[in-house]
């Protein structure tokens, strides 16, 4: 499998970038195209030598988007930028996938030029992994549309029980509608119309899902517009941080606690690492004609050696066609 | 003060709302009308003996609407319910706020047909308090109105700024608009003409909040409509079970973690006080011809005891007058 990354995407690019490329060889059969400015890649992959030889190959890229660009500007403007680039090979068929840290909505709207909409998809979402007590739950749509209608609430749907079916290897996953009730007719206009297009879906819709049971990992599929998932997404980082750092403030209170803390250490470590996103490798850009995985722009090594393990698995998956065979659209614009 | 209590309301009535009652007698100065039925009242009262005489009255009422009843259906039908009754108490005078863990459609519902809507308020909002690293913040609309307008969102944000700054004590509070990035012209539609009103407005408008940024208390008053308040609610309420019942399993693992766990243990306890709403008194339902506390539906004595405190403090802050005073109706629809 050959994976194209973004060297130069993220605020830790291109060393970060660069360091979980090298360490995702470990995964084998991958072959890694990095795309960047050579001389920024080469000295990052200089203390690897002859080790990634052969494995790992640069593709010169001029241009690079800033974290802070307007995406639609500096697509236009950047016509050579890293993430442009990277997508372009996988149009090429150089690549199987893409993998960047870069400016999201350039790196969504490089998949958008380059690869172009499944036939039959209204819009592409992002689907981002969810870490839950019960395990890993998936978040559709994570932040593509601000504004979506029911019908594309529906597509979020299918496109993420298809993905954890084909790539996690879940069999008839659970799927649930982001809601404030249990009850079918509450919530706002447009839960109370997709949940009408959910029931007649080949789906295990398991109806609407409230804010509390998300984080017990009631359902495998949580579904919303890109504006609620975007913050539910932002709202768990921010709050794990906050757990950590309220935990920590009280565990140091008092020579007593001092003491318990350093024993129980190596359990925190583990907690905190449990609420990692670092740990969970990218989000897919579910919906375009190739594999795009969209990371944290404050992804590390880690990260992004997780990201092009979760590229493996959409190509092992054949994602692509298999969201292409079952979408369906019913349900209105 | 009289403060009217609705003593049936609440999966934990009337036993827990009655003892809140009772401890909040502590804080001085309140006299408590609680409203349901007398014999399960007194009951409760009874191992009170004569200390609450004097302070405490019954007020009989007939009917109790469950937690899951349909709000409108039961209004309707239950003419004599002890949230009504409760209601009708403040519209009437005889109190001066009332208190209500039971169906919060109801007791919004109750408050609004008796006591109606302040003048120039498009929609009453509830403004629920929110635990944050740095203290406290008020998360404004909690889940009253599912649908809103740009100008409902404006209004949220005014009532939340004039609530903190009269009951709360807080100067010139920071406003932030809940959104999926910091720029102005980001998000969705109704957030980018919610911004373009709040910018007019005499507030201390921070400008867009990420939900990253809300648990540590980036702003004081976090605008949002009722349907996504009401999951940032229900899951950071969700995520704070979560995250305390990971913990214990890490730590649960291996003698040393024991042993850690168990000289960390009142760090644990206030930690997970921190996170307790309970520990935070109901929610207003800001807009309103008269004060109306709305408490979770899981609320112990301790949550009622917050709240009867929430509301002395929203009489003394004369919230209703000064949102009567200071409100503003620009904006469109």
């Amino acid at each position: 499998m050959r994976i194209a990354v973004d060297a130069m995407g993220g605020d830790k690019a291109p060393g970060e970038i660069v360091r979980g490329a090298v360490a995702a060889l470990k995964q084998g059969e991958v072959e890694l195209l990095l795309v960047g400015i050579p001389e920024k890649i080469e000295k990052e992959l200089a203390p690897f030598g002859n080790t990634v030889k052969g494995r790992i190959e640069i593709v010169p890229a001029t241009d690079v988007i800033g974290m802070n660009e307007s995406p639609a500007r500096a697509l236009r403007q950047k016509k050579e930028a890293s993430v442009l680039l990277a997508a372009r090979l996988v149009k090429e068929g150089r690549a199987q996938a893409f993998v960047s840290a870069g400016n999201t909505g350039a790196t969504m709207g490089a998949a958008l030029f380059q690869l172009g909409r499944i036939k039959g998809i209204k819009r592409p979402a992002i689907a981002s992994p969810l870490p839950t007590t019960r395990g890993m739950s998936l978040l559709i749509d994570a932040g593509a549309n601000a504004d979506a209608s029911p019908l594309y609430l529906s597509q979020f749907a299918q496109m993420g029980a298809i993905y954890l079916e084909d790539v996690w290897g879940i069999a008839n996953p659970k799927v649930g509608l982001l809601n404030i009730a249990s009850e079918p007719k509450k919530g706002n206009e447009l839960s109370r119309k997709a949940y009408t297009i959910l029931e007649k879906l080949p789906l295990n819709f398991h109806g609407n899902v409230e804010g509390r049971e998300i984080a017990a990992g009631a359902v495998d599929v949580v579904v919303c517009d890109g504006f609620v998932g975007n913050i539910v997404l932002k709202l768990i980082e921010g709050l794990a941080q906050a757990f950590t750092v309220r935990l920590k403030g009280e565990l140091k209170m008092g020579l007593r606690n001092r003491l318990g803390a350093s024993l129980a250490l190596p359990a925190f470590r583990r907690f905190r690492r449990s609420l990692d996103y670092q740990e969970y490798g990218g989000a897919p850009l579910l919906g375009v004609k190739g594999i795009c995985i969209i990371c944290h722009g404050s992804s590390n090594a880690r990260a992004i050696e997780n990201a092009i393990g979760a590229a493996a698995g959409a190509i092992k998956g054949n994602i692509v066609a298999k969201i292409a065979e079952n979408i369906r659209e019913i349900g209105g614009e």
